[in-house]
């Protein structure tokens, strides 16, 4: 029987319809990304990039040459720029801001064509706090509210490389979803003085049927609300509202758990395209330090996993509502057998 | 420069980025549908389907055979059964209730690969009016609260079948996206007294920059903040909150505006998958008839149309916000002209 799911905290409903599951075509195929020769991404194409704003260099060579082992650079086709003013403009119906912000991308190694999931650990904690420090970096920024890095990996997530490779996006205002779930953490904690995400945390620990693996540091598992078939999230074990401020052992476990969780989606879904974003706690001017930590005694940084094995329907788009084929318990028990 | 625009209705930030429309891929290439033999929704394959609900029968043929001019029968793989209690369950922590609903499939044509813009104007009449009627029927049941009727048109639409065919889904509960126009539409009208969207089109009709077509019943335009490519909507000029209401001169008028939208959609992008989905009032109880009149006086029945010429990616995913890399302005010039 379909059953309808309400996530705990942004309140977002869920039909969950496994019936739907038997349905022609509802797992894609895999559809490859057409190359553009040559990879700018790639050592020696330097050139072929915006100037780098930061890279991991262990060899000390020039900026802008081959030698780097992780290189940051704006966004050839930004999406923001750090130019023009904050305000809005406009009127009652049709209101307008500049578009001011930053959009970087990470390039993530040297080699064309890994998956991340075979990236050996030391290269991914690399990588991992190449991303703190560019939420860092982006935070100093009076004009930028909230950072956000995320990653598409295939045609069906939107990627349009190859190239292992990141984006970092600062934003002038929360977006809608962090808001939601800010607004929802906040509401809990008021009334129960606990975090949410601890408390959803100790009870999936406690039913089992969702959680995909642990490790000292960190909880995989998938959301009792998934959205999409395989949703997974990733949450450290311990309260705390930022991911860039994980020191050095926590990001070795994250990246641990990261590894394993893109492998079991690999090997168990046969290399789906997928979507990986950071929803850490946002930026908070000095000046409000009691919202500050308000924020941060409610707000649980966390990774979502997104594998695209389905597109979304004119019902989702229409609704906002989801309809999700695969129930989170069985998505775990795939991924947990096959991973 | 980028520029962020927001929604004056339902209150959603766009990013509409023209810069990164050079980006290489953006603009997706056509997938074909794979087709599984024989077609269910064909004539003479009326018992590959559950039993129809409703057909229109011109020559008065019998139930589940052929003669249909257009047939309606619930979805095999629905998301939602009239079945279950409506009352939630759970705690507080995981909040739960059974999917009770109704998912129909409606078969537009009896020709397999017409194109909705290339039917006749009478067959499109007819569907519209089964469109009314099933809204109406599935109204009935005291446990729909709000029914959708939506069509998928392509792979990256999310269809499966080529044979023209829409959805409609009775759902238990107003979704999101629809209770938060609702609700925007219901703060606008208690400061102003005036329908937001009615204001709107007035605006839209006075600038000229965003609207693609007119008629006598209806006005087609690119939303002021558009979420993606090549968006359009559809209002009645006239202010009415159900579709469902639209009597036989409206629904003529509609589908002059629908077919000649989809034509230049067609034209204009090289026949793109798209999404329409009509945004209709929900259904009231009876016993509320003030709130259902504040609801009507506030709301304006639309139909959005959504090409699908790019992918979500991990950013609207994580983040809840669009990058719109065609502004409407430039969509309405390149369909007017195409069209």
């Amino acid at each position: 029987v379909p059953e309808l799911r309400k996530d705990p905290v942004d309140g977002t409903w869920v039909i969950v319809s496994t019936e739907r599951c038997a349905r022609p075509l509802a797992i894609r195929t895999k559809i490859p990304i057409q190359e553009t020769e040559p990879c700018p991404f790639c050592p020696g194409n330097e050139t072929e990039t915006p100037k780098e704003v930061f890279a991991l260099r262990p060899g000390g060579s020039e900026r802008d040459e081959p030698g780097w082992q992780i290189r940051v650079f704006p966004n050839k086709y930004p999406a923001l720029r750090l130019d023009g003013a904050v305000e809005e403009r406009g009127d009652e119906l049709f209101v307008r801001k500049d578009g001011v912000g930053v959009h970087e991308v990470i390039v993530e190694t040297t080699v064309h064509d890994l998956h991340l999931a075979d990236m050996d650990s030391g290269q991914l904690v690399e990588i991992l706090k190449v991303y703190a420090h560019r939420i860092r970096a982006l935070s100093c920024d009076p004009r930028i509210r909230c950072v956000l890095v995320f990653r598409n990996h295939g045609f069906l997530a939107g990627a349009t490389k190859l190239h292992p490779h990141s984006q970092v996006v600062g934003l002038p205002r929360v977006p809608r979803r962090i808001e939601r779930e800010l607004e929802g953490a906040k509401a809990y904690h008021e009334v129960h003085k606990r975090c949410v995400f601890c408390d959803i945390l100790h009870r999936e620990i406690e039913e089992g049927t969702r959680i995909l693996l642990e490790n000292e540091g960190f909880v995989v598992l998938a959301p009792y609300a998934s959205r999409i078939p395989y949703e997974l999230a990733i949450y450290p074990r311990n309260h705390a509202a930022r991911f860039e401020d994980e020191g050095e052992e926590g990001i070795r476990f994250l990246g641990e758990a990261l590894k394993k969780s893109l492998g079991a989606v690999r090997n168990a879904l046969g290399d789906p395209s997928f979507h990986y974003i950071i929803h850490t706690a946002p930026v908070s001017s000095g000046s409000r330090r009691e919202e500050r930590s308000a924020q941060d005694a409610a707000f649980h940084w966390h990774i979502e996993i997104l594998p695209r094995m389905t597109s979304l329907a004119g019902f989702e788009w229409g609704s906002g509502m989801y309809i999700n084929i695969v129930s989170p318990e069985e998505a775990t028990a795939l991924l947990r057998s096959k991973g």
